[in-house]
């Protein structure tokens, strides 16, 4: 989507062949830098770091970051060894397994030499693979906007409440739950998102309303706590946000606090949608509360908070007591019975395992992609 | 409370009857600092600026301010004026009104030479009532903790969740929601509580970690988008908040993102508690979605946050991008249907019109002590 008025993309390689260009995302919105990851530890740590975040996102980078590993030592030692260390980085998305596994098969059949330019292709594949998918969401649910918007005034927005970033930066281009948004927006629809600001880490705050804002689509930043007095309001017609994995069954894994907004969307008989790419559907788990690992993360996220200061410098603060603890849950489930229906690439369907055995039918039986956890 | 190891009350006349003297809790938890206010245009001004918050502590303030008021005029002329200015300062909590209606109409009736000094006994007295009111919150509380501890070994802790500060920072001592909390902890009950941050103010990061942890109780911050998470999981045993103002049905009004958090304990079978001191109770209203003000304040207290800086300075950081907006509602409504009880100094109450005319039947008849909205 469009930043300072250009179109970009998320992720590719430098054109110089250097490596793989991300966005800093640690730094948004107060600093747009683009940096170049040059092997697979500067990926991972881009991944551990946050610097690139969101399921897609981190998938692509992983698998970029297995391809630019082979140019130094295209070995099976080699590949196996940096699987396992991408595959430790981050542990909900199921995307992140998906993409490292996926290019391991493929390169163990590719002659040594040729691994590290069908690596880099394989991974350009998967990028263009997530941009079409990506849009194909978008298509999928451009209609639930355009049925709201059909039943009032043309000046009068469609409001969306999203939580996270689920947007362009979490994927390639076009994003999951914003892919909808962008392609209401870009046809003309009055459009106005509700931005949880997603404590602790703020991705709604500095990533959706910083990309929403390059885009020009209306926006308001809220309190995580605001969402449900808002639907109480009816100030929200629609709910739609990502997912880092989705159980066979339309259980939705996406970021903590999602499953609030969904009982109080529920409670409010609002529609609520998850935008959920089939790469992270995980048809081998039916129980999203017992089966999805959720990542723990640093207290440090929630104790201190880092944003733009007076003095022009982007500058940490403590915002907790300094002897009290806390816990940070990186994810929880919104189970099924709360999701009005899920946006895929083949169309809307409703949370069941029925539902997604049927559109997705060459998944059902697939064995367990995952290391046993 | 505790604090520093010395007990400690959040308002009191001055020693030197210079004046009044607060907390400045705007500069909690990283600075203690006691303010003295002198005239009823600083009451006013630390109410608005919030370096006084909570329901109980507000009318508090307000009547003392009323109080201080009188040594300068105490006419009836300014009597009336200084109400009107200390009414305006905050829209949702009940107690502010309450507080200095019922001192205006005890001055009225005293000599205007007598009126200081009976205006600062007032106020003296309603923070005596305030405490035992609160004391007494803690007593009717208490057993709802006890059975939980009773139900397993002594070492394991009942896991209480709260929201925002209801805590003796924003009433005089012992707080409301905090006061079976510090009855148990008291008691030798081991007891744990998860404090939700409560963006955008963060006055459950900055206000209640603070004071729990200068009186020794256990507890551990959480992002506002944790709790439903934690209640999935079976990690809390009880949740307790307070309450800005509870119709005479029951419904409560309470710090922004309440409602969520009782959404949740409903979907998990988790008990939702409200400590509910009868002045915060609004027997002329009936309907909370529809006839509590909710106030609105800055988007600032969104797009911004201040924090210790290392330099040990105390800053204020922006977080989201220049150009994006930002909503701010201060409260939401947790409807009486997701309430399991109200904890008042009368008892344990059902959140029902019937239970509350029942346990207080002097006041059901009350009219309006309102300004019309």
């Amino acid at each position: 989507m469009r930043v300072l008025g250009k179109w970009l993309r998320s992720i590719g390689p430098a054109a110089d062949g250097a490596g793989v260009e991300i966005i800093d995302q640690t730094r948004l919105p107060h600093e747009f830098i683009i940096l170049t990851l040059r092997s697979a530890t500067e990926a991972a740590s881009a991944i551990k770091d946050m610097q690139v975040r969101g399921a897609p996102l981190i998938g692509l980078t992983a698998a970029y970051g297995l391809a630019l590993a082979l140019r130094e030592d295209p070995s099976d030692a080699h590949l196996e060894e940096t699987t396992a260390l991408l595959m430790a980085t981050r542990p909900t998305a199921v995307n992140l397994q998906w993409a490292l596994l996926s290019l391991r098969q493929h390169l163990m059949a590719i002659p040594l030499a040729e691994r590290a330019a069908a690596g880099m292709a394989f991974a350009n594949r998967l990028a263009e693979d997530d941009l079409v998918l990506c849009e194909a969401i978008g298509d999928q649910g451009l209609p639930l906007i355009r049925a709201i918007a059909n039943t009032r005034n043309r000046d009068q927005p469609v409001n969306i409440l999203t939580h996270c970033n689920a947007g362009w930066l979490a994927a390639v281009d076009w994003g999951t739950a914003t892919a909808p948004i962008y392609k209401a927006h870009d046809e003309g629809i009055a459009v106005h998102v509700f931005v949880d600001e997603t404590r602790p880490r703020n991705q709604g705050a500095s990533l959706t309303a910083w990309e929403l804002g390059q885009h020009g689509v209306p926006h308001t930043v809220l309190a995580d706590n605001a969402g449900g007095h808002l639907m109480q309001h009816k100030m929200i017609d629609l709910v739609i946000v990502g997912t880092d994995r989705t159980t066979a069954t339309g259980d939705v894994c996406n970021k903590i606090g999602t499953y609030l907004k969904a009982l109080a969307a529920k409670d409010n008989d609002v529609p609520f949608y998850a935008a959920v790419p089939s790469p992270s559907i995980d048809f081998t788990i039916s129980d999203g509360l017992t089966d999805v690992p959720i990542e723990t993360r640093s207290p440090r996220e929630i104790t201190h908070i880092s944003g733009l200061a007076g003095n022009g410098r982007i500058e940490m603060v403590r915002l907790t007591p300094e002897e009290s603890p806390a816990l940070n849950y990186a994810f929880d489930v919104t189970p099924a019975r709360l999701v009005t229906g899920l946006i895929t690439e083949r169309g809307l369907l409703p949370a069941s395992r029925e539902a997604l055995a049927k559109a997705f039918p060459e998944r059902v039986a697939e064995p367990a992609s995952v290391e046993p956890r």
